[in-house]
């Protein structure tokens, strides 16, 4: 008798089986106002760890953090005319503060672009003062009509860079340096996922950008998702807010600008990159959990067995979890954590001690086989380094898979439906495009 | 001829001295909106190393990270009688979404009782489920009327923990262990500030809950500020909510809670313990910059050294830079790095290259003198340790000489004007406290 399956299968229903997983893993839940998400602290623990991977890259890049209001004058917006066309329809408007209706209402940033300016063009004096390189780490608002947990929600967390150059060269050049290295570097060798870099067309740029620069995952059901985004403003904000600096030669020129960002939409990516039926498979590198020491049933020293080996692995330098909480079924607490997709599992009884052996449970290939425990802190470091890899060689299988060359609209279309189509701009251009849209097709880069 | 002043000093006028150094130090400015602050990278800092400290410190007392979004139903403050009358005042609501106007208005987060008691009341089912002990870090937004930069803004950046647990007695001694082991450990070892851990008085307590534990520390002009507070919420939002377990005995029973703050007024309790007429003084574990090594003048020697010197001291563990920006006037940068209380400076020019020393000067205790570069990794991280413990004393001095003991309203308002007074609550009582208030005498623990 085939045991019920805990998820809705891929196969049958993935936006289906993406819920069921973010529910089973307890990853998050719907907030109360619409579209917002609590993060539950296994799903926040992704997060940290991508906050941390990402904020020493972007320390390495130069950056540094500072943090700017989230209440922004209406007016700010204004000034830049493609910024506030493409935000008004998605803002959060505050009317009332203390008690009172406010003088001018304060909208929540849906992005700083305007109000970072504000502050730059008063920090920027001189060549000497550039470039200057800004990044935050903190929650926007953008009003969310078809919502989804950690893909598109009213409230998401993210970081977004803001840097100030005195060329358009220099600005080009470090949008496109966090675009690759620390993005594309972040993405393929943390996440696991094979990005492809590339840049959006005119169409899906970021509004008021001269240039947008994606990254593009494929996702397990063959769709893409953006999981990051680097712009190049050029002067557009410089001019709205007067962001000047005198130059060497005593002139007075408006600064080069870029923006980048990236947010909790990258938990969304993970999940539907690396998940399968039996729920998530979260990289290595990537993982709060690495390895979870399991005490099988109840004896004082199984129980010791498996803190000991939790202790080692630590030691190693494994981020590790012992759970020996014997009160709780075994068989419920083992699809508990693959679920989760912690990596490796380690599960001690009492027949085990008496062999010197585990089992060794390997979440991402699967399978699982009895170790000796002497062996765990030599080999688990190794497994895990091997799962990295071979997550990242799946994600780049099924990309090539499921990428065909194509050189019309109706093929095109047609590719869309299982995977990617890989079109030249020639064969496309803008009607192209515009004609694929009708069709529900996306170009991506 | 003396120089002028690079701040108001402390004794002509406390305030305007707070708040020269920050826009001096490049600590912060005012936001656009009414008391809302800009972080800036300096500033920001100093907050990224309290995050990290303190978050360590959460996690080893067992609290998990989350996330729960900011805006809250409007309805949901109204549950809790007492805390919707303390915030009512202070909120900000949005009424409109996505350009259209809501049909409920939700408010920002003032501080997350209510929205977390919601999810508990979701996630607690039995006994087992308990202690949940949940921590977030986030921005929350105050509308104050009186504000000034880190003390009282609009919008604060803080961590609030937030508990339930099965009894009264678990629930009192995890906010007493809090209160303790993270706020006073954290405070008083790493903030070098000799806080007062106390209660509040009935009058001064949380919004909903029945008992404040808070630590007071001394600030340089003898007044008192609150550095963090360990609230027991007893069951009011338990009740509220209908956060309820089922206990070993098959009753239900609902559970009994704790809620716990500290936020970037911490950066301003910093500045006013420890900050002198030249600037901040920042203690060396807490510091981002511990130690600054100055190239004077523009040589390719000396500038080869000063990255040298840097380069071991980063590699014997101190968080140092190098400052080789010789096209800036040396007495410029000093002034700045002074402003900013590096704990250490070290300086070298063509002179000290011959001789194979280097001027080390202390900004902690104040002075510099010569030394020999060779002994610098073995000097630098014990003047650190020193320099830590220096800070401490100090507090600890200025709050011993400033304290009297009292037993009278009127000996209580005289030690007020200078420091402060320690009076027996027998001696005074809630009728003490009112008259107190009325000569402008806070009661504090
Ligand atoms: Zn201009
Ligand atoms: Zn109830």
């Amino acid at each position: 008798m085939a045991k019920a399956p805990v998820l809705t299968p891929q196969a049958d229903d993935f936006p289906r089986w993406y819920q069921d997983l973010i529910n089973k893993a307890e990853l998050a839940d719907n907030g109360p106002v619409r579209g917002t998400m609590v993060i539950r602290p296994y799903g926040y623990g992704l997060w940290e760890r991508m906050q941390q991977e990402m904020d020493a890259r972007i320390k390495r890049a130069g950056a540094q953090n500072a943090y700017f209001p989230m209440f922004i004058p209406q007016s700010y917006l204004t000034r830049e005319a493609e910024h506030v066309e493409g935000f008004a329809p998605e803002l959060a408007v505050v009317t009332h503060g203390g008690g009172k209706e406010l003088e001018e209402p304060v909208v929540v940033r849906p992005t700083s672009e305007t109000i970072i300016n504000e502050y730059f063009s008063k920090w920027v004096q001189s060549y000497r003062d550039l470039p200057l390189l800004i990044n935050q780490w903190a929650n926007v608002v953008r009003w969310e009509l078809r919502p989804r947990v950690f893909l598109r929600t009213t409230e998401f967390l993210w970081q977004e860079g803001h840097t100030a150059h005195a060329t358009y060269e220099d600005a080009r050049a470090y949008a496109d340096m966090i675009h690759r290295e620390v993005y594309g570097d972040f993405m393929v060798n943390v996440l696991a996922i094979d990005v492809v870099l590339g840049r959006k067309t005119a169409r899906e740029r970021f509004a008021g950008a001269i240039n947008t620069l994606t990254l593009e995952g494929m996702m397990g059901d063959g769709k893409a998702l953006q999981m990051g985004t680097s712009h190049e403003l050029g002067q557009n904000f410089a001019k709205a807010f007067h962001t000047q600096y005198l130059s060497g030669e005593g002139k007075q020129e408006h600064v080069w600008q870029t923006s980048w960002g990236s947010s909790t939409r990258m938990v969304g990516g993970l999940i539907m990159s690396h998940g399968d039926d039996n729920g998530l498979r979260v990289p290595p590198r990537l993982a709060s959990v690495q390895v979870v020491v399991l005490a099988i049933k109840g004896d004082d020293a199984v129980v010791a067995k498996v803190r000991e080996i939790g202790a080692a692995l630590e030691a190693a330098g494994v981020r590790v979890v012992v759970d020996d909480r014997t009160d709780v079924p075994f068989g419920r607490r083992a699809v508990d954590w693959e679920l989760k997709g912690v990596p490796v599992r380690i599960e001690v009884g009492p027949r085990d001690l008496e062999a010197g052996t585990a089992m060794l449970a390997r979440r991402i290939p699967g399978g699982k086989e009895p170790v000796s425990i002497d062996a765990l802190t030599q080999l688990v470091p190794a497994v895990l380094e091997e799962d990295q890899a071979l997550l990242l060689r799946q994600s780049r299988e099924r990309r090539e898979a499921r990428t065909v060359d194509v050189t019309s609209i109706e093929e095109a279309v047609e590719a869309a439906a299982t995977g990617w189509g890989r079109i030249p701009w020639a064969d496309l251009g803008p009607e192209g495009e515009a004609k694929l849209a009708e069709q529900g097709v996306s170009v991506r880069c």
